[in-house]
C-alpha cells in the first residue's frame, strides 16, 4: 500500500513542500480556523491568503454569482475591470493611478520589470539580501536562496542589506541606520555603474518579510530611496505580504514609511484565495511601457477575478478591518511582549498591525539563533492547535516566527493563541 | 461626461486590448454562447478557455463547493492535488508522471526552462519563428513579437521555421520538409554552440497556432525532434491552445505527431476559466530540479483549483467530448471547405479536431495576405453574432482565422456559424 508520502515523490517529486514534518492534514476551514477530520480546530495566524477569513461567504457569493454570469478574459468589454481599478488606486497616494493586473505575485514583480526598463532604460536591480519577489525566472536569478552563491548572482543585480538589519543587537539610531542605508544604496549604484548598467528598479517589500520582519523608522530609508531616485531608478514596493490594511494604520504597508513608490505589487490577499496579482503605477510608466510594448494574461482582470478583489475589499470597508487590525495589532504586540518576559528564548518582537516577527534566541545577549527550537515551536503550536510562519535571514536556521492572522481576528482569539503559545513555549 | 475609453486609458493605460474596434460588451454567456445588453447572442467559435462551455455549471458547483470548504495552499496536505496530477498524467504517455502545478500557462512555460537547464545543463532555447509562449520577462526575451528586432534576441535563442512553414504555396512532400526541419535544427544547434550554449529545450505549440495554425505530418518533425535530442536538448510541447481533447483523435495536441515530449505545459482551458496551469514531465527532470532548487506557488494545485481542473476532465469524459471533438471537427472542417469553393478570398485550410486556421488571401496564387479583409471579417462577423480569432505569422498583417470554439460545439452551432460566415464572405 503506497503511503501519501510515496505517493506525493510519485506524483509531485519536491514540489509543493509542506510546512509541517507531521501530516496535518485540514479537511475545512472557516473564518480564523482550519479544522482536520477528527474535528480538531487550527487558529489561523499564518495565512494572509484567506485574508478576510477563511471561506469568507461574501468573497465565495460574489465569485459563484459572477462565474454563473460571465468569465471571459479581459479582451472583451466589460466595467468591472474599472470600477475594481478605480476602487484600488483609491486607497494609493495620488499618482499611482494605473493598475496592470496579473493572476498572481510573481507575475506582477516579473512584470514590473519591464516597466521599469521600458522606463528608464536601464537593467540593473537592487535587492534586499535576502528578499524573495517570487518564482519565475526573472525573480529567481536575483534572490539570494536560489541555487548558487551571491557570486553566480548575474551582475546586473546587486543585493543591500535591509535598512536597520546590519547591527540587530544594538539597534543603530535612525540617523546611523538613515545614512548606512543611503550608503549602501551608494555602494550598489556605483556597483552597477562600474559593470555597465543603469539602475532600473529597487525591490523590497515594505516589511522586509524574508529579511526578518523590519519595521525601520519611516525617515531610516529617505535619503537612501532619494538617492536612487536621482541615479534614475525607479521603486518597486512588494505588498504582497502587509497589502490590504493589515497595517491597521495604513492600507497599505509602505504608509507607514512615508514614501510613495514608482509601483506596487499586489498579490496573495487580493482575492482571499481566488489567484489575483496586479501591478498599481503612474501613468507616465504604463504610458511608455505600453509604447512599445504589449501585456496579455488571460485570466488577469477577468470579471471573476474583479468580482472577488472588489467582494475582499468590501469586507474590509464593511467591516472595518483596518481598524480592528490597528486595534488587534496592539493588542497581539502587548500579549507577545508579556511572553517575552516570561520566556527567555523569546528575542526581539518587531511589527506592526497584524503582521509581526517574533525572535527566537539561545542567548537574548548574543543573540544566537534557536532555530532548532523554531522549528519544534511551530510544530508543537500546530500539535496545540495554532498555526504560525517560520522566516529569517538565516535560511538554514530561521528563527523568526512570523504571525500574520486573517485580519478579521479577535480578542478571543488572540487570548486563545496567547495562552496556546504560552504553554507551548513552557515545555520547551 | 469620461467615455468608456477615456476611462480605460486613464486606469490601464494600453493594458486589456480589446478584441474589437467597436464596443463588444458581452454581459452574460452560457455554453456556446456570449450576450450583450439587448440579449443578441453571440455563437463563440473563439474562445478555448470556455473549454467545456461558458458558465459550465459542473465546474461551477464544483469550485463553489470547494471554495465553502477548504481553500489553502499546497504547503497543507489534501488528496486533492494527487487525484488531480494521478488523472491528468494517466491521459499522457507514459514516462510523462509528474506534474508541477503553477496559476497559468505563462508561468509554466517559464518554469519548463528551469527544469531543462537543471536537468542537462543547457542555456541555450530554441522556438518556432513566431511562437509565443507567455508574458514573463523570460519569455518575452525569447518572443519575435516582443520589442526589438530579432537581432536583439538574446544569443543563447535561435528560431527556426515551423516545420512546412516554409513554402506554403506549395506544400513540399514530407520527405523534403522533415530534410528541412531536420537541417534548420542542425543549423540552430551549430549557431548555439558557436556561442558557446548547449541547447536547454525546444519549445513549440503542437498546432504551431501563432506561426498560422500548421498540422504538420507526424514524421516531418522526426528526424528534427531526433537530432535535437542527441544534442541533449528537451522538447517542451505548449499545450495551451491544443490541449484537452481538442484534437479529437488525441486528448493532447502532441499526440498527432507521434512524438513524447519531455515536458507538456497546460494552461488555458485546464480549468475552464479558473487560472491553473501545471508543467507535465518526467520523474529524472523533476527530481533533478527539485534536488537543487524549490518552487512554490500560493495559489497553484490549491483544493479548488484542482476541483475544477478535476471537474473539466469528468465533463470531457462524461459528455465524451474527445468523440465530439473529432466528429464535429471534421464537420467543422468540410464546411469550411465548401465556403472556400464559394468564396476566392479563402485560401487554404489547416486544422484537426476542433482548431482550425483559415488564411484570408487577395490572390490564391500568389497567396498575398488580405490583412485588412481579415480584420474587417471579423469585426463582421461579430456583428452578425459569430466571434472567431486572427492569427498569422506576419503580425502586421495577420491573415488567419482562427476557430477555435468550446468543445462542446454541435452540428447546429457549426450550421448557424457557416451560415453567418457565408453571409459574410458574400458582402466582402
Amino acid at each position: 500500500m503506497e503511503s501519501t508520502a510515496e505517493r506525493r515523490r510519485r506524483l509531485l517529486s519536491g514540489g509543493a513542500n509542506l510546512d509541517y514534518e507531521f501530516p496535518f492534514r485540514p479537511v475545512r476551514s472557516s473564518g480564523m480556523y482550519m479544522y482536520d477530520a477528527e474535528g480538531k480546530s487550527y487558529l489561523d495566524f499564518c495565512n494572509n491568503i484567506p485574508h478576510v477569513g477563511h471561506c469568507n461567504p461574501h468573497v465565495i457569493d460574489a465569485v459563484s454569482r459572477q462565474m454563473s454570469l460571465l468569465n471571459v478574459s479581459p479582451r472583451y468589454l466589460f466595467d468591472s475591470i474599472l470600477d475594481y481599478a478605480e476602487r484600488l488606486t483609491a486607497t494609493m497616494p495620488s499618482g499611482l493611478d494605473l493598475c496592470l493586473f496579473t493572476c498572481t505575485g510573481s507575475e506582477a514583480n516579473d512584470l514590473a520589470y519591464r516597466l521599469a526598463r521600458a522606463f528608464n532604460g536601464g537593467h540593473g536591480v537592487l535587492t534586499t539580501l535576502h528578499g524573495y519577489h517570487g518564482n519565475t525566472t526573472f525573480l529567481r536569478s536575483i534572490d539570494a536562496s536560489a541555487p548558487g552563491d551571491y557570486s553566480d548572482a548575474p551582475d546586473w543585480c546587486v543585493r543591500i542589506p535591509a535598512p536597520m538589519s546590519s547591527e540587530p543587537h544594538d539597534p543603530a539610531s535612525f540617523e546611523v541606520a538613515s545614512t548606512a542605508f543611503a550608503g549602501n544604496i551608494d555602494v550598489a549604484v556605483a556597483t552597477l555603474a562600474a559593470r555597465g548598467h543603469a539602475p532600473a528598479a529597487f525591490y523590497f517589500d515594505s516589511y522586509f518579510c524574508s529579511d526578518g520582519v523590519l519595521t525601520p523608522q519611516a525617515t531610516v530609508m529617505s535619503e537612501g530611496l532619494a538617492r536612487f531616485r536621482r541615479a534614475g531608478g525607479l521603486t518597486i514596493v512588494d505588498e504582497v505580504e502587509p497589502g490590504f490594511a493589515r497595517n491597521g494604520d495604513h492600507y497599505w504597508g509602505f504608509g507607514r514609511l512615508g514614501i510613495v513608490p514608482d509601483m506596487v505589487v499586489l498579490g496573495k490577499p487580493t482575492g482571499n484565495g481566488y489567484p489575483i496579482g496586479a501591478v498599481v503605477t503612474r501613468r507616465e510608466i504604463a504610458d511608455k511601457f505600453f509604447g512599445n510594448d504589449r501585456y496579455f494574461n488571460t485570466f488577469a482582470g477577468s470579471p471573476v477575478s474583479c468580482a472577488a478583489g472588489m467582494a475582499v475589499m468590501d469586507v474590509i470597508e464593511k467591516q472595518q478591518l483596518q481598524a480592528n487590525a490597528k486595534k488587534m495589532g496592539a493588542k497581539l504586540l502587548s500579549a507577545l511582549e508579556e511572553t517575552a518576559k516570561k520566556y527567555e528564548i523569546v528575542g526581539r518582537i518587531r511589527g506592526e498591525g497584524l503582521l509581526v516577527g517574533v525572535e527566537l534566541v539561545l542567548d537574548r545577549a548574543t543573540g544566537t539563533h534557536a532555530a532548532t527550537e523554531t522549528r519544534k515551536i511551530r510544530n508543537e503550536l500546530c500539535r496545540e492547535g495554532a498555526l504560525v510562519g517560520i522566516t529569517g535571514p538565516d535560511r538554514k536556521a530561521r528563527n523568526i516566527l512570523k504571525i500574520r492572522p486573517p485580519i478579521i481576528v479577535s480578542e478571543a482569539d488572540i487570548a486563545q493563541f496567547s495562552e496556546i503559545f504560552n504553554r507551548v513555549l513552557s515545555r520547551i
